[in-house]
């Protein structure tokens, strides 16, 4: 398996599943804004949104999309118990793949990242996150993961929020949020990942400061 | 099981599901705006981000989240085959539900639909469309479905595409797009389904007009 990979974007979730079930993996860096990867091949061939993650799974099969990603991960090392294998504990995965995705990731997160946004895109994205903070803090109290134990939406979930630092979204608001992250990021196959990934992160930001 | 729904939202995805599968099930109409249930009831009652669809799956399990409550629908009636059983496919049917939920559903149109939106919103929405449009095009030029036999991902699709209509989306620019929304419209369930949300759309618009 091959993982394209950009330091700290959502496919950090991914090399999380992977660490956590200790599968062997190739990773590869990729320059999502230039759509090229490391190597210099352009990054449309491999898929043609230009996104992240995007998981090899040999046979030249490429898969897309966090919540299809992260579900296969855990379907091919089920020992890791990743996912609930079957029945409604499954579908609660998927509904929290969902949210995390649709509400936090593409309706929150994205306008407020993305380069090509303006005052007007952020305000209104900025404005969705109360409500989906408070539905995630009414969740969280009183349980340790988003499910009865770690999933795969946990480490989608922790890289998600991990932008709310860059992004001024103060979790301060939700206790029960700050809580939970700073408990998941302490997780050992958590704090290798963002630790690689931050010095990675770090280093792209300065070669593109330097340019 | 009980759909809780709104005349032509996403939720129409899973009646049509339900319909493909000959389930018996309960529809029950909601007010998404005024976050009330037909009966009078409070639906952040029910589901706390207050949006279809929510399927009432008995003993009081209320799943959310287009993504899960297709797949549990799938999984519920194996004989109306509306997801492959595992593996690849399974992922691969994931991928275009993510796909459909975080790139068209949520990236493009709900700015366009939503009525808290305004012109530089919708402009930063509609400048996403045209990528999306065009990788879905490349995959379904020559095919029938998404996957080699009609999905809820199909159900999904043909859904959020029904919204281009009403959002200054002009899909004949893609015509495998369109010649796919107009073949899958075509199918028994999603005729029935989006006849008979139709005609509850246009009551809710009038009685809108006359408070």
């Amino acid at each position: 398996m091959n993982l394209y990979f950009s330091p700290l974007a959502c496919s950090l979730a991914t090399r999380i599943a992977l660490y956590e079930a200790g599968a062997s993996a190739q990773f590869t860096q990729v320059d999502t804004r230039a759509k090229r990867v490391a190597d210099g091949r352009d990054f449309l061939g491999v898929t043609p949104m230009g996104q992240v993650p995007a998981l090899d799974v040999g046979d030249g099969q490429v898969l897309t999309e966090n919540s299809a990603v992260l579900q296969y991960v855990a379907d091919r090392f089920p020992d890791a118990r990743l996912a609930p294998a079957n029945g409604l504990e499954r579908a609660r995965l998927q509904q929290w793949l969902g949210f995390i995705g649709t509400e936090l990731h593409k309706a929150v997160f994205i306008p407020l990242l993305d380069t090509r946004s303006n005052d007007a895109v952020k305000a209104y994205a900025k404005d969705k996150a109360a409500l989906r903070l408070q539905v995630l803090s009414a969740h969280l109290t009183g349980r340790e993961f988003l499910l009865d134990r770690f999933s795969v939406a946990d480490a989608y979930l922790v890289t998600v929020l991990n932008w709310a630092a860059f992004t001024g979204v103060d979790l301060a608001a939700w206790p029960a949020v700050r809580d939970y992250q700073q408990r998941v990021q302490a997780r050992p196959s958590v704090a290798r990942a963002m630790q690689e990934e931050s010095a990675l992160y770090r280093q792209s930001q300065n070669a593109a400061a330097t340019r």
